[in-house]
């Protein structure tokens, strides 16, 4: 059986079941600290679909994960009790407010056992409904690290889409603007509303101007700076990451 | 500007705008008799995305061709009055019933003016609202090329989907199932009920093997003898072409 | 979790974690009548590598699958009690004979316990080592559908490659030529010992030009001829199939 | 028709025949302030042939934009009458010179209604018979973004090549050696009359190893030095462009 | 050195500088029966370029070849003195007539030695001038497959093209018409020129859907017949003889 | 033939037989300074397979190069004499330790006769035997550019693998670890071990983020400090030096 091993770590990492970071696969929900999880939705998103992919190629390609980084030196296999809890599922995927609803369940149960969740997506159109499953006491911080500000008002004539999330939470008191930085902004928009929505509500933008000029560790020290001490929400685009630090990703 | 030349289609291929086939870019609906359409739209598909680049990349893709067939020896170019009318425009892309409104809009405006459309998806749903806008008078039959029939119920507990579309064209009365002819059908289900459904309204099934049995000429015959002389619709997926006849592509 | 659904065949295609053709991941080894196994091993191939990404790719495919074929109309799901069991582990995998032994130790383990099993590798020297386990009784028959017979004494100067896995077998006493066809053989060799060791040892080898006069039933009731009712192992190289049956694929 | 929608920026991205940056597709040059061109020519480079195709694809992936820049808060699409004018048209494709005055013959077209061209190659020769319509009047300066200075004498034993545009034009009185900058200049050749060129007329080259010291906003400080107010061509090559400046890529 | 092993077919395939199907890289003519000759040349073509890249890509793939057919069992290695002889050079790679003049002049030296060429391209406009070489003497007989005549006049108003080369050929004497067949021709022109010639000068056309009909064998009796036993050039498409035999590529 | 060319660095850059950046094809080994070297051996890599066929991919793109360098202004081509020497061959490739073995065999003919190679691989466990055969006399420095240390001890519970040449080499007296530097060192591991083996030996270990503090030159200015003036060998992956320092690669 796959669960043989005494450690899958040291195994060849085209071999066995692909989870997340080769972490194992939950069968219930006690005893884990982290749950990681696949959010497969992409039926909110514009320009170009695909992401709905997304859970089962990070799987595949996280299998590349070792699990000592050279600056910490610590491991985080050993320190927490981590695995993949597997995909939210969806009754209904044509129907975009149905689906977020989906979401939204899947989560208050892992936030309901005290789980922290790390989520692939998916679109961004889901972090909406994740936030309603855990923000609901109080609302979060968020470091955001993306081109776009994702705080438009409707897009295709929709509330619900991949550019509304963060206003969404807002308004509906999820997300604390105060407490919001969002990094690596830039690009082109069809109006300045993404932008202005930010300035009036307190958010803290950090174009890619500015992120230029003060380098990663100021950054990261202002993000620190912005959210606090609180529960704080992370969420960042991959290649927007790997665009700004192009130097620190590993061969 | 664009409109310049004597012949198009004696242009490099590579050169110009993309219009389907290198057919003009319509600037109004008078004096057409086949309009050729994009219908951009993949929102009720369930397995992969992507269709809605689909008429995009086949106008570009049909630069390739060109006037007259070796076995006609006919040019439809000077035959017809043909165009390239753009794409359907939507206004509510993550509603699936509102598209497929706009769908039928577009169509009815078409069918108005007496223009026979051809079409390019977009994922198979875009069937059923062009029926509604084509065949309300009267049901059309049927010429369908594909692995699949099309004919199930519910997909993904939706009404409206990429795999409904003649089952819901049937039950409102715009295709006529005696009429209609399904070639090539082929590959697993979760349950019979795809083919079932034909069998038992009087679809003419040919399936693969049968197919291969027949040849391509004798399942030409079967199939203009089960449409007759009546307005048909013909639909196929372009892959399922191109696997009934391999030899027959062009370089 | 993941394991929640009442029927995982009904979720979209995308979803959850790809065991191959979305059967259940198997936690124990009891009332399992098929396994379904992956052997990411390409170690002894000569010419081009990456075979040993196989199982994952496979596994990620074959969530296109559905449960009842368009002819049988029977749902192997419901028939038979089958499983994905994981992949073979390797200890060493730049060792040879030693990861070949793995191999042997995990398909010995399903034998004992009265499984089927149904692989995907990995290049085509992981034969001999299944065979070892699942034919050390008796002798199995072969139904072997490629381009070339695997049949070679030595490549590379070694005697376990992917070109002689069914020579050793017969050495070995795993495979009885006499129930032994080999379908579709066809292609150029550096000698022609491929081809006379079966001629001697009594192999039907249907050559593609064979295969071709007969056609697809003809070939198929000659090998059932062949092989008769004893037990048979069935190897083949998906593509050859899909150039031996080009219209069949599915899209 | 396509030309229906109030502002087509809002539609979806992948809807519509595409032009250069959604811009319309002109009818005529009247009341144009500029023009977007296509000048799908390769024949005269030598490594890699393809860029004929250049044109078409920058329309495709130019709907990605939109309207409003971050940084400038302004609105070119209100700003200027723009419009795609499609692409030059050329008699006699295999004969270089013949292709070159047809280029120049397009862009007199545009220059004598007083447009200002924007455009997609094709390969680097076509600068040249661009400025013999645009600058017969008066040489023009340039900012030049390149890993190469293209100021070769032959290449291939030929005069006019992707490697010579801006040799031709000095020599033929078109662009002022002194108000030229070539920035990002880096590479082998095969000898240094590239360079030396360059050195020996006046034009301002800077180095990769100078710009990565300067830094974007000095560069750009002594490009508007050299280039002064007078009028000015900017050529630049899209991945040099990239490769200056990771992270300002939009997702 | 590359050249100290016994037998290089018996190397991995992925080993050693690729000459065309692994035969000896040829450092003068002399005692040579047949030479592999690169043609690296797509100046003439119009639709899409690239095939200068023809001669080293399929250098590299051909190390798949390997000694002896399973029908002949004979080895064309060892009854021929065979080599790769390298690329024709070009002077002037922007000038068609030249640089056909240059293929001639290389193949003009081959002829001279008594030795026969295969040719691996380029476009198709490169057979004209191997013609010019070989069939000054007495015109040549023609096997030619592929979907097109290559029988036009003139093509974007050139009349050496990779659309044309055949009609030169004839009208310079170089082709007997009369011992020409084309085999599996199909797909649309912009003229019925490209068919007409044929049938006017007694080209044999089998079309492909003569070729369906007949079969492959009874083609190639057809194709004996026509070209009887004088001196015979064969010129294929390899995508279109892909198409006609799909069953028979090796894996 | 091929080898007619004043000066083949002067040809189309897809012309002729591949060599490394266009050198000639040695057919000694008298005369020569420095030997290209293929060594197309990926038996010993434990994720992704495929650097076998390196040495072949690596010969077909240096035809981009050009002799001269736009910093140094100097023709490497004329300073040396120079040559492409082939690839090492392989009696057994499913042997690792022989495998190595041939790879020593092959450079120490060229050690003993005074050329310095410059190799093309392959997978990183080449170095070891590459050192065998050219620091046996004395132990050699090294400037190593990668994103791991390639110090293991034991990967997949195997001696010789891509992740142990430097802990073997040191281990047998091969490498001087206090003459030793590591440049851009990152990413995770399973161990600290990789990273403490160096520290324990003197290795000056350069991790990512001393890199991005130190700039290019001053990392340069410390390698030159740390390998001094004795022999030294270089070891890089072209990806982790393209992540280095992204603006440089010529288009």
């Amino acid at each position: 059986m796959a669960e043989q091993s005494n450690n899958p770590m040291n195994e060849p990492r085209y071999c066995g079941i692909p989870t997340f970071m080769r972490t194992p696969l939950a069968t219930d929900l006690n005893d884990l600290d982290i749950a990681l999880v696949g959010v497969p939705y992409d039926g909110a998103v514009e320009a170009r679909s695909g992401a709905r992919q997304g859970p089962r190629q990070i799987r595949d390609m996280s299998s590349m994960m070792r699990m000592i980084h050279h600056v910490t030196r610590i491991n985080p296999y050993e320190l927490c009790r981590i695995a993949d809890v597997g995909d939210v599922r969806f009754k209904q995927i044509f129907d975009v407010e149905a689906s977020l609803a989906d979401i939204t369940g899947f989560y208050e149960n892992l936030h309901r056992c005290g789980i922290v969740p790390l989520s692939a997506g998916g679109d961004h159109s889901i972090t909406l409904p994740i936030m309603r499953a855990i923000a609901k006491d109080r609302p979060v911080g968020l470091v955001h690290i993306d081109a776009h500000t994702d705080c438009c008002d409707e897009e295709m004539n929709s509330k619900y889409s991949h550019g509304t999330p963060f206003r969404r939470a807002i308004e509906e008191g999820l997300l604390d603007p105060k407490r919001t930085i969002q990094i690596g902004i830039r690009g082109a928009a069809n109006s300045d509303e993404c932008w202005e929505f930010g300035s009036k509500h307190g958010i803290r933008i950090v174009y890619i101007e500015e992120f230029n000029q003060l380098g990663v560790e100021k950054v990261i020290a202002e993000a620190r700076r912005v959210v606090g001490d609180e529960p704080t929400y992370v969420s960042l685009i991959l290649t927007a990451l790997t665009r700004l630090c192009p130097g620190h990703r590993d061969s």
